[in-house]
């Protein structure tokens, strides 16, 4: 058994999002000894930028990525004009935050349409356009594949050979692949494509468990151990690839992590971190 | 537009499965004038196998698929074996219903496994066994990708490209693919894999909508119209390549459908049969 090096874990703040602010999830990253944390643009600004960048600077913490930005498709130029201008400034915000990665989620279908292939020709055209920024500004950005049960309403890439194809189409530098578990377990090709985005593409690696049954698409997601992804084989063939980022967990959980003592819930993940990661 | 043959229109028995019985099912298809309908094992065998093939010949429907054999994996020998014996009288039940296949959800993850990889194999296994009965009886096997969110608990089968691989594998006499938009619309490659699949392994097209949201994972499917999936051209797709099976409409949905008046239902599909198909 190789198990992980504790140092690598990071906590997507979404996992404790219900019971606790901003501030008090980096003080609780810091108590618990966790070295990374990959917090969300709307908890950011109730805390205040500066602030967060000072809090989490002063607790020694890693941004493993910042969630997020994305959301690409929009049913005319003046909506698709509005996510770009707000995407520029999440890189900016990343920037500030020192974040390894702006993590992305590309969007769905915008409006009422049923034209998921034009959806994916939005979302590349928009991603194109961000990089003339992103890649000037030097702030990585990580196309995050989401579940296909996500396809209509959230991210339209739903796989890791789509994120993949991207990367060959607009260029590696400045893109790359979030990697999350959640989304990508179940996929065939999973581990042939983890290789083929290899170390530089994948900027970042997101972990939690596929619960049986599922009952809620949105916010029961499972912690690490709970459910059926095999996370060790994944963890391991990333580190193999050269992979040295964090592995960040985020938990949706209405029904159990939410409702959770959240001091448990971080000491929960960093004992399920060593044993199924 | 084209419209489509109304003569093609097939109901799977599921869509009214909660308010009649499969012999009110096989009536109402006559009464309404529906020229197919694919019943499921359970109700067949409530209403005994020799009883409902008179009822289905004595009302001229045609059987587009036999719902369903699979669920291939097993966490030992004996249980594969009970799947396996169970499978053969599946394929009996499809030969005297006379069914233009039998339909297979193939089976997610045995016991408390987290190997997919592992449950894909024993779909290869499991199936190549099927097929040395079912190719000799000559009843025709159509391995149906289900929806990525169904991976871990219903099949491991995921893609048409994974089910296109297997045909390769296998060998095409007597084996090929249901197709349900379902499942597969989200999937970038669809239409290059349909195309792949060609008229010989596109077994039973299957229709139903996706929709914005969903609120369980099982028996939240739309009507056709009422969600995202688009569906005409899809079903022109597989008609260009020269399908000329039934456009069989499967919609389990516990909070609407299976609370109407089932005539209502079955109007409602002949009538979004035309304008959505």
């Amino acid at each position: 058994m190789q198990h992980p090096d504790p140092r690598r874990l990071s906590i997507n703040t979404a996992t404790v999002r219900k019971q606790w602010t901003l501030d008090k999830i980096i003080d609780g990253c810091a108590r618990h000894g966790i070295c990374g944390i990959s917090p969300w643009r709307d908890q950011v600004q109730a805390l205040g930028l500066e602030k967060t960048a000072r809090l989490i600077r002063s607790n020694a913490l890693t941004v493993s990525g910042y969630c997020r930005g994305g959301m690409f498709p929009g049913v005319d130029d003046a909506t698709r004009q509005v996510a770009s201008d707000d995407n520029r400034r999440a890189v900016d915000e990343a920037l500030a935050l020192g974040a390894a990665c702006l993590v992305l989620v590309v969007g769905g279908l915008p409006g009422s349409s049923k034209d998921i292939a034009g959806a994916r020709q939005q979302v590349k055209d928009g991603l194109s356009r961000l990089l003339d920024y992103s890649r000037n500004v030097g702030m990585p950005l990580a196309i995050e594949p989401l579940h296909p049960m996500y396809a209509a309403d959230r991210a339209c890439v739903n796989t890791l050979e789509q994120a993949n194809d991207l990367c060959d189409e607009l260029g590696d530098k400045g893109l790359g692949i979030a990697v999350d578990l959640y989304h990508t377990w179940w996929d065939p090709k999973l581990f042939p494509q983890l290789e083929r985005a290899g170390r530089n593409r994948i900027l970042a690696f997101h972990i939690c468990d596929w619960l049986v049954p599922t009952r809620d698409l949105l916010s029961d997601r499972g912690m690490m151990g709970d459910g059926v992804i095999d996370i060790r084989s994944a963890r391991l063939a990333v580190e193999s690839l050269g992979y040295q980022g964090a592995h960040e967990v985020e938990i949706f959980s209405e029904l159990n992590w939410w409702q959770q003592e959240p001091n448990d819930v971080l000491s929960t993940c960093k004992e399920r971190h060593q044993q199924y990661c």
